[in-house]
C-alpha cells in the first residue's frame, strides 16, 4: 500500500448559493473516497446552508458522521466598490467513525450518483 | 449576599428575523446584568444571524466574551398545513471572562442604551 498524501484543502467543502443537496453530495463523496474528516466552510447567509449540509449528511447518509468541531469567525472582505465589510464565517469539521460497517450500505446508493455526476 | 437562582431560559436569546443589532443588545444586556454565560439559539435561515450576533458581541462590545460551545441539530416542525419538516438549529454558548476589567468601559455605553430601551 502506498501512503496517501493528505491535502487539507481537498477535504474542504465551500458552501455557497447552490441547493444544499449539491454540498451534501460533495461531502458524502469525500467520505466515500476514504476521507476521515471533511470541513464544511461558509460565509454570510450561506452559513445556515452549511449547517443544513452537515445535518443532512449525518441524518440521512453517513450515520457514523460526527461533528468534531465548529468554529465561527469574522472575515474582512473588500467589495467591488473598494469598501471593506465584515462577514461572519463558519467551519464545521465532520468526521466519519468507520468502525461501524452499517454506513456503507447507506451511502453506496449515493456513491453511484456521485460517480455518474463526475463523468 | 443572597444566592441567585439561575433560570437557564433567562440566559437564552432566540434569534429571529429582526436586525442583528436587536439581538446584540439583548446579549450585551444579559452580560451586563451579571450573567456569566449567554446561549444564542436560532433555527433555519436565522442561523447566520445568530453567528453574526455572537461575532458582533465579541468584536465590538464584550471583548472578553468567548465562544464556549457550539451545537448544531435538527428539529422537526409541523407547519400550518399539518406537514412535518426538518429544520436545522444552532446553539452558541458564549461566556464572559470577567477577570479583565477593560470590558466594562466598553459596554457601559451600551448599558445606558439598554436601560433607556427598557423604559
Amino acid at each position: 500500500m502506498t501512503e496517501k498524501v493528505i491535502n487539507p484543502d481537498e477535504n474542504t467543502i465551500f458552501v455557497g448559493n447552490k441547493p444544499p443537496m449539491s454540498y451534501v453530495l460533495a461531502v458524502v463523496t469525500q467520505f466515500n473516497g476514504g476521507s476521515d474528516e471533511v470541513v464544511i466552510k461558509a460565509r454570510g447567509r450561506a452559513i445556515s446552508r452549511a449547517v443544513d449540509t452537515a445535518e443532512i449528511v449525518r441524518n440521512r447518509f453517513v450515520q457514523n458522521a460526527k461533528v468534531k468541531d465548529i468554529k465561527i469567525g469574522t472575515e474582512n472582505i473588500t467589495n467591488e466598490e473598494g469598501r471593506n465589510s465584515n462577514v461572519s464565517s463558519i467551519e464545521i469539521s465532520s468526521c466519519n467513525n468507520k468502525e461501524k460497517s452499517l454506513v456503507k450500505n447507506r451511502y453506496n446508493d449515493f456513491a453511484i450518483m456521485s460517480k455518474t455526476n463526475k463523468q
